[in-house]
């Protein structure tokens, strides 16, 4: 990875670790949020995907490896205090989360309600045949 | 803090904290991340203001509190496995910032540069006058 990317990026607050926001680069929506070590976000900016850092697997997870559902890289961009990237992206596929959902924000919080809002677009079932 | 709501928000994973995206509920800009414990969200659905947790400080952080930029909460969703949060906000001021900036994703990160790109709504000499 580039010196002057390394050099702005901070991944000791986080234990290695920074936040990864991705977003649909054509409407906006947040798709889904998680982790990037240093190796992944090298491996991000060189195959132009997300890919992110399991905390739950312990390893690089190169989203859509197994559903499809890559994340092409638009646009990168890091926040003030470098702890924090946001990516603009493509959604492969047309969800991000692992429940067939377009963004896994799908739950309405008010203040005495949960309720599910969100866009179904594909079944998990078919998706991750085990 | 409603029991409906507490049962869905896992504070666990983060050693107490979730992560809190902050969104223009407009245009759909990405402003800010910071994080959340029980107290700061129970404190933001109650005032209908983004309350974080600041780590650094280790106490409530009431965002605008200083500056008068608070942010008004339009709507919140939590993310699928309930440790990450979206707020919809209306940014007052217009700028989320602490450099004085609309949005803190201000830095854009290519193979092999960083480009300031961020919209400069205030000087914060003037803002956070010590």
């Amino acid at each position: 990875m580039n010196e002057k990317i390394t050099s702005v990026v901070d991944f000791s607050k986080g234990n290695g670790l920074i936040t990864a926001i991705a977003q649909d680069a054509e409407t906006g929506e947040i798709l889904m949020v998680a982790n990037m070590n240093e190796q992944s976000l090298a491996k991000t900016i060189e195959l132009g995907e997300a890919v992110y850092w399991s905390r739950s697997r312990q390893k690089l997870w190169h989203k859509g490896e197994e559903s499809g559902n890559t994340q092409k890289v638009r646009d990168l961009y890091l926040d003030c205090d470098g702890d924090a990237l946001l990516l603009k992206v493509e959604q492969i596929g047309g969800a991000a989360c692992h429940t067939g959902k377009r963004s896994c924000f799908f739950r309405k919080l008010d203040r005495d309600s949960v309720t599910d809002v969100g866009v179904q677009v594909f079944d998990p079932k078919e998706v991750y045949k085990q």
